[in-house]
């Protein structure tokens, strides 16, 4: 484990190192006996278990907030956007509660016949959905996360280990005592939802190591966690590290249409990862339409680095360097490229792109076919703001993350993407002979 | 990487795996090159290019043939099994030539909507199957693999690299001319299906660290290569290293339904991964059953591990070691284990199963649906043979190998399981606003 044990080499690290290893291995043959448990459960006693967590959730809010405010005062010298991150209000604290009752209300994603045939021979085959197992979710400072998450994976009927930032312990561990009170309420298994025993990071390098254990990790939080996670782990991970995203505006797009959807997936929200990073516009359309954007996005306060053709068009905008179209600035700052045409647009992705969203604004279908055709990301997106990359925009009802590899799961995660599947085959006495 | 470096130490060696993971990273990236002309091209081309990679089979089958001769006459000391995965014979190198023409005839799995959906606000999105990009294949002797994987990825729109056994180079170079001159044939990058170098085994190490440049690698072998391969790649690994399978019959079997299952299951062919290694019968049908079963199997050669309650109703029968139920035989060897009811048989299989492939044996329905609800085996079979676990008795045409994790793909691994998705979302100029 390279990171990790580099500073490894005192006694006391590695005693540390193999107290961790020995915690997270109880933890996760605890979780595994737990989702056999709840891979049997059905709706109604996952559902209850919800509930009552969120009416617990309600029940202590005050020793939530309580612990919430513990943590923000040992935290010092927080920048904002990690304070904003880490604070909880008595609004969050009820949003988490109507989360886990709306993650109540979504259907059962195990059990699905996913897809049903039958062979010559009579044998009936179905693909069923079925749970992961034992999920490992590794996150940062929003404490709200260990709620959403421990919601997702009950309801999807996988037990869950979860470790927060070491800023948050006090705070995660009295939202996990309301998940508690929700599985003792329904009568299922208390390690199904289990947080680390501490802010000890040997915990999660014993987490990354247990393969076998642990059937799938996924990490949430800054693009330095999950290169970590996704360099060290042995377990497969689902998670993106980056959401490099792109708005090619054709030259055949409605400007007016360009000028919005631009807008929204720039500014809507600027440090989401599906926020637009780099805008591409057509060569034969950039000198009536450039400045326009340009203009729309200036006065909302966004700053830019231009290539030379852009440049050329509007001379006020900085120069873009190389690594300027490699950064995901998640700000009010947007790389601007001319192209030419859906090829020139779709080289550009493959060089700078992160594979995760990238959009196309025409009104040409042919032009729209090519390049969602010639995309490998994981979503694509024609005539419609990258900032619709989202679980919830997609009708996931929840999401427990982005992802952005090649295998299992791409885009948005919700519940059906916590599920994996296995084959019923139902004969009659057939042999292979 | 642990076993590899193991013996390193040596300059000599150092400089071996340095040149090595030039050559794997020069190879990788030239495929990924070809992963982007794959996924474009027509079915039509990619068919017109494994029709002339059969023809070329053909054409080239006394040189396949000559190298596999001299692979053969060099590896000294070979045991019988392995010399008869090694060997070729006319009819083996016209079965390559066919499968490759089966493979063309089969539907083109990328493209596909998988599913469609449209969202209040208009947007439709589409999940749409794509190749996962570049696939490490890691195989031992049996030089037929190359034309099998490197068909199937083929048509899957995948590139990829192969490294066979260091006892099949000549055999698998000759093979792959065969491919290549396909490729040319329809025009399609030579990098498209690449083999190693040489037999170096740092060739190897170097394909299982090179996650971002190789997107899945599938080893398919013994079991010490599989768990080897599972244990030390940073790549995300498609594989089984055990098919440990049960069968169990219930008290509600039908007797001749139970004799010729069984009987199939166990020795239709012993060294398969979907053959039966462990009899569960129950209790209550044991006393009458248990004799009728293990006459059956006897005359026919098998050999018994048995525990005592099986031993009880069958004294003859040797008495089974812990070890036994945990060893996947390939040979004419059953274990075999008295239990109490599906529950008892779910217990011995969450044991000592590999999560492969179980089956039940009874006229019971109800008992039917919960042992295959319990299972979290890959497949479950209900009065079926555990041997119907294969792609080809799927309907899938061909495989590539059998899953066992527990995430993207389980169970036979054709065309389908060697894809990814994505999205594309179509919208007329929404804004999440």
């Amino acid at each position: 484990m390279r990171g990790y044990s580099a500073g490894m080499n005192a006694a006391t690290d590695l005693a540390s190192a193999e107290l961790a290893v020995a915690s997270l291995n109880e933890a996760a043959v605890a979780a595994r006996t737990a989702a056999v448990a709840l891979a049997a459960a059905p709706r109604q006693r996952k559902d209850a278990a919800l509930l009552a967590a969120a009416a617990a959730i309600r029940v202590r809010a005050l020793s939530i907030l309580a612990a919430n405010a513990e943590d923000l005062a040992e935290a010092e010298g927080l920048t904002a956007a990690f304070h904003d991150r880490l604070a909880l209000t008595p609004a969050r604290v009820e949003a988490m509660a109507c989360g886990l009752e709306e993650i109540a209300a979504l259907e059962d994603p195990t059990g699905r016949v996913i897809t049903e045939w039958t062979r010559p021979n009579g044998l009936v085959i179905r693909r069923v959905a079925q749970p992961i197992g034992v999920i490992g979710m590794i996150f940062e400072s929003r404490p709200n996360v260990l709620a959403d998450a421990g919601a997702l994976c009950l309801k999807s009927g996988n037990a869950v280990i979860l470790r927060g930032g070491r800023e948050s312990l006090r705070s995660v561990a009295a939202i996990h005592a309301a998940l508690l009170d929700g599985l003792a309420a329904a009568g299922l298994p208390a390690t199904a939802i289990q947080v680390a025993p501490n802010a000890d990071r040997s915990f999660v390098a014993a987490m990354l190591k247990a393969a076998g254990l642990i059937d799938l990790i996924i990490p949430r939080g800054g693009k330095s966690l999950v290169e970590r996670v996704q360099q060290e782990s042995r377990v497969p991970v689902l998670a993106h590290a980056e959401g490099l995203c792109h708005t090619y505006v054709h030259e055949a797009a409605d400007h007016e249409m360009a000028r919005s959807v631009l807008a929204d997936a720039k500014l809507r929200r600027i440090g989401v990862c599906g926020a637009t990073e780099t805008l591409l516009i057509d060569a034969a359309i950039a000198p009536v339409l450039l400045p326009v954007l340009i203009a729309d996005l200036a006065v909302r306060g966004c700053r830019f680095h231009a290539d030379a053709q852009a440049r050329a068009i509007c001379p006020e905008l900085p120069p873009a360097t190389e690594e300027d179209f490699h950064t995901e600035w998640l700000d009010r700052v947007l790389n601007v490229a001319v192209v030419d045409g859906v090829d020139g647009s779709l080289a550009h992705i493959r060089r700078y792109g992160t594979e995760h969203t990238e959009a196309i604004i025409t009104e040409d279908a042919a032009a729209a076919t090519r390049f969602l055709a010639g995309l490998s990301s994981a979503v694509g997106m024609w005539n419609a703001s990258t900032q619709f990359c989202d679980g919830g925009e997609f009708g996931f009802g929840a999401e427990i993350g982005i992802a952005t590899g090649r295998v299992h799961a791409r885009g948005p995660v919700g519940l059906e993407q916590l599920c994996t599947y296995r084959y019923h085959v139902i004969g009659t006495g057939q042999v292979r002979g």
